[in-house]
């Protein structure tokens, strides 16, 4: 393990888009920053993608993540659903090409076993685990911010194991 | 009408997206050019949304369109092909947006009924009509850049009529 290794992890969504940075210093993985990308309601789909889009981009400019880690959504919504998540994830995928990092998925469920040793374990379990293994003393918010820390602590936790790595895509 | 209106059409996929540009000339709509992206096989689909973004951007750079017309797709399949179609329609909405080129959705039947009457047409009805229309002795290959002179020429038909002007999205 690097000294230097940064992970950023991303839980996209058209209205609300989650972003943690994680680092590995001092022999444990800390929280570095997370927050999250809300388009103004008013714009266009189209505008507030881009926004997405280019908050990535800024994001990766400013904490230089080695690697961008976004769950595997399956959703079993209905289709158009699945499409406008589609396309906030698509502005994920392309910011960080754009920039050259390489991008992981996970299913929920890795991300769970990833951190609490088991694919069934609840949200406030894994939250706790989170907490306690990034030593933060609250749970982050929005949720959205939570999730994507959670995200970037499982590709941490998983991709010196190419068995549990996700998928580069 | 502007003697100078350029409109372009994307039919937007993942492994083939096609597109189309018309422009009005000499009081009617003809077609200029037309084609497809095709990413690379092998490459990471997340690298195969970046040629999308690029190459569209491209092709707004050369033809300067003052519109982007593209379909609004109801997928009636499971939520993982829409998904993966809506990153590709994402990568395209964002191209338009960091152009600052306002872009359309119509559904396939709007699409269909601007062209030929009826939202029922057969997909030959579409294509002759659009032939004749865009007086072009054959039909343009592969089908996805047939399919985005017509959402072009759809567009071209329907957003002087704001009852039938698609979505500004």
């Amino acid at each position: 393990m690097k000294e230097t290794e940064i992970i950023l992890g991303i839980d996209p969504g058209s209205q609300v888009t989650g972003w943690g940075v994680i680092a590995y210093r001092d022999r444990k993985w800390q929280a570095v920053d997370y927050g999250c990308i809300r388009p103004p309601k008013g714009d266009l789909l189209s505008q507030r993608y881009l926004t997405i889009f280019e908050g990535v981009q800024a994001l990766i400019d400013e904490f230089s993540p080695h690697a961008v880690s976004v769950e595997d959504q399956f959703v079993a919504q209905n289709p158009n659903s699945a499409l406008k998540l589609g396309m906030a994830r698509g502005s994920v995928m392309l910011a960080a090409a754009k920039k050259g990092i390489p991008l992981f998925t996970y299913p929920p469920k890795r991300a769970k076993k990833a951190i609490v040793g088991v694919g069934q374990a609840s949200k406030e379990q894994v939250q706790k685990m989170m907490m306690s293994l990034l030593s933060l003393s609250k749970l982050p918010t929005p949720s959205d911010a939570a999730d994507a820390l959670l995200l970037a602590l499982c590709h941490a936790h998983s991709y010196s194991n190419p068995l549990q790595r996700g998928k580069n895509v």
